[in-house]
């Protein structure tokens, strides 16, 4: 194998033993080019800046930014990308969480929100924002991912935009809210209710139709994420969190529930979010996103410095059935895999990070990852994916991503085959 | 008893049974005193705000912010208190980190950054921040607490304060980072090396002597807080983190390692950070923060509205020494305890969140916590504490917190005892 690629416990082994492989990397990567500094940083000569009431990131990482892409004829229709190649871990700082909005990020005063149940119920119920804040509540870290991100992967060229600008309409975040299950029964469910429609406060009044069942199973109204209340552009005062399921079901500024035998029929859930197959039919209520992976460094637009070294390869895996399992890396376009190192705690339904140490000898090279989720399901290759579902998608795109390294180091987005 | 605490499960299956516990409270919740407005609310006539590239909280959330506590004649020395009071789940958002700075937020140029292994080592070793982000890395969720904590609570008055004020210099983040061991390993660890003295590029020169065992066995040297780069007050470009160990420890902006085998004696090891005991000594190097707890919600300050009323009684607990095994939540000062749920999943040395729904008759009530954590440590009561440290204690405050709740409905922090 020209391009090895090691496991972590192979990699720290060889480090403990200060073996061939570590003399001849990480020294080198250490020395740099820097002298160290015998006189004290100016740092050190003065005072530093004074407390905050609430912290902002450094100034010197200004380019960390969700990137905007809108609708020039309407600016509130359109979406901005989480950064994941500027990103490590698996929690999404709230301030880079991906944005889809169909009509701009609604002003809501949680005072007047109100929250409406009818329909298919024994009772309709209305709720304030302060008393849901009384209600039990549960966290879950989960990701949640648009339908319609990676959508420039059905294109017949690879577009060449960072990782993120590309894959990053998924973010990952502990959410914390109410059991919906608690507020329906609450209302009284009746039998023949199936289904519940979902009703947005914002100016494009979305809706969706949600199976009744998912939202008795695991789905929150979520009024904090990571720890602090919900930020306006993810549905403040009050949002659906669905976990595994796209985006768009996970109704931001919630101000309505109500539960029906039939689904709406909505625009959201014909024109849009529905994949037209092959045979000329279009697929419906693709809730579940499936097993998918990305990696995040190296990555499109990133170069390798050092000819041969040794590089991290890192991304997330993710998938809207449960676990991730497993998740391989190639160096060579798919022919050998390696299993890399997934970091601990592995949550249902949420990004889970994996990283393996690659010797980067200074040859072409094609990187590529393969998630396999607790259902035994297996990341398609693109290939794979078109032939599945045809070549004019452009929602739920979950195959395999390829990075070309050329012989210079420079990282490309391809399409291998 | 005249203050019911349920178990969770007892409560949901009350709530799927529609019992007369819920029929009798959770109704009355949800009826508020609102009608659902029949005409649409504003937010719905109009297109929404912009997309933006790094998100902010609403404007509605002003009051959910750090409350600094500094110095009036040295301001960059004192610290800022996290909200704990207004947060949610476990995960503190990175811009109410709590603080603690002995001289300001030193503005750090990641490019002249530098991080120096020295002293009893085979080879010093200069990083460059550039070279450090192309090392192995590994994420861990991890509370940080100050040494200093709830000091207040030492006082002979109960302080009247909002308990994330009083008790909120503690917080929970994903870190993400390089292990120690790997970089201490590459420089050659001497064998007479015992202790490695930390210094950080700030404005007090701060310094701390940090048993070397530590350091090889769960420290990470942090680049990543939450998924982003560390915040400037949080050590921005490079911080440890030690899992479980006072927050002092957990050196920001972090420039030198240098390895001893005696520790420094600095003054934040000597005249700070230490324990006068009963008998006179001063007890040093009290590194491991011990199981704690507090009721963040209800809380002092706040008041119940209704009477009688249910409400959620929740909070936080975690241990330096490993993982949270129970939390038990008293509303009789102490007499009668009734186990919380813990929200899942359980991390070592990490919040864990905890929360029981309590039926409040209208009484006067003392509501308490008391964590345990899986050496088998419980949290002991402040009575408990005073007679193992003494009453001229400043630091390594642990003890059960009170909240007083009257008849009115008013919460009050008391000394029980």
């Amino acid at each position: 194998m020209t391009t090895p690629l090691h496991s972590r416990r192979q990699f720290l082994q060889q480090a403990a033993l200060g073996s061939a492989l570590v003399s001849y990397s990480l020294p080198r990567l250490a020395k740099a080019d820097i002298d160290y500094r015998e006189l004290l940083p100016e740092s050190m000569t003065k005072a530093g800046g004074e407390f905050t009431n609430y912290g902002q990131p450094s100034p010197y990482e200004q380019q960390v930014i969700r990137w905007i892409s809108a609708n020039p004829d309407m600016p509130g229709n359109g979406v901005s990308w989480s950064p994941l190649h500027e990103l490590q871990g698996t929690i999404t700082p709230n301030g880079l969480h991906f944005e889809r909005h169909h009509n701009g990020v609604p002003a809501i005063d949680p005072a007047q929100h109100q929250l409406l149940i009818d329909g298919l119920v024994d009772k309709p119920l209305v709720f304030s924002v302060d008393a849901l804040k009384r209600y039990p509540m549960q966290s879950r870290i989960c990701f949640i991912e648009c339908g319609g991100n990676s959508n420039s992967s059905w294109r017949s060229q690879p577009i060449l935009t960072a990782a993120g600008y590309a894959h990053g309409l998924v973010s990952n975040a502990e959410w914390t809210g109410i059991p919906v299950r608690l507020l329906l029964e609450e209302a009284g469910i009746k039998p023949e209710a199936k289904w519940v429609i979902a009703e947005a406060a914002d100016g494009a009044s979305l809706n969706v139709s949600i199976p009744l069942e998912k939202l008795m199973n695991d789905a929150l109204l979520a009024l904090y994420q990571n720890g602090e209340r919900l930020r306006p552009e993810n549905g403040y005062p009050l949002r659906l969190v669905l976990p595994g399921w796209e985006g768009i079901v996970n109704v931001k500024w919630l101000r309505q529930l109500r539960l029906s035998n039939a689904p709406a029929m909505s625009r959201d859930e014909t024109a849009q979010y529905t994949d037209l197959m092959p045979n000329g039919s279009a697929r419906q209520f693709s809730f579940e996103m499936a097993s998918k992976s990305l990696i995040t460094s190296p990555s499109q637009g990133m170069t390798l410095p050092d000819k041969p070294g040794i590089y991290q390869v890192t991304g997330l895996a993710w998938s809207g059935r449960g676990k991730i399992t497993r998740v391989e890396v190639s160096a060579d376009g798919g022919q050998t895999w390696v299993d890399a190192e997934l970091q601990q705690p592995i949550l249902s339904k949420a990004f889970t990070r994996f990283s393996l140490p690659w010797k980067w000898q200074g040859q072409y090279a094609v990187l590529q990852s393969r998630a396999t989720d607790e259902t035994g399901y297996i990341q398609p290759t693109r290939e794979q994916l078109l032939k599945e579902r045809g070549r004019h998608g452009f929602f739920h795109f979950n195959a395999i991503i390829s990075w070309e390294v050329s012989e210079e180091g420079y990282i490309s987005h391809v399409y291998p085959e």
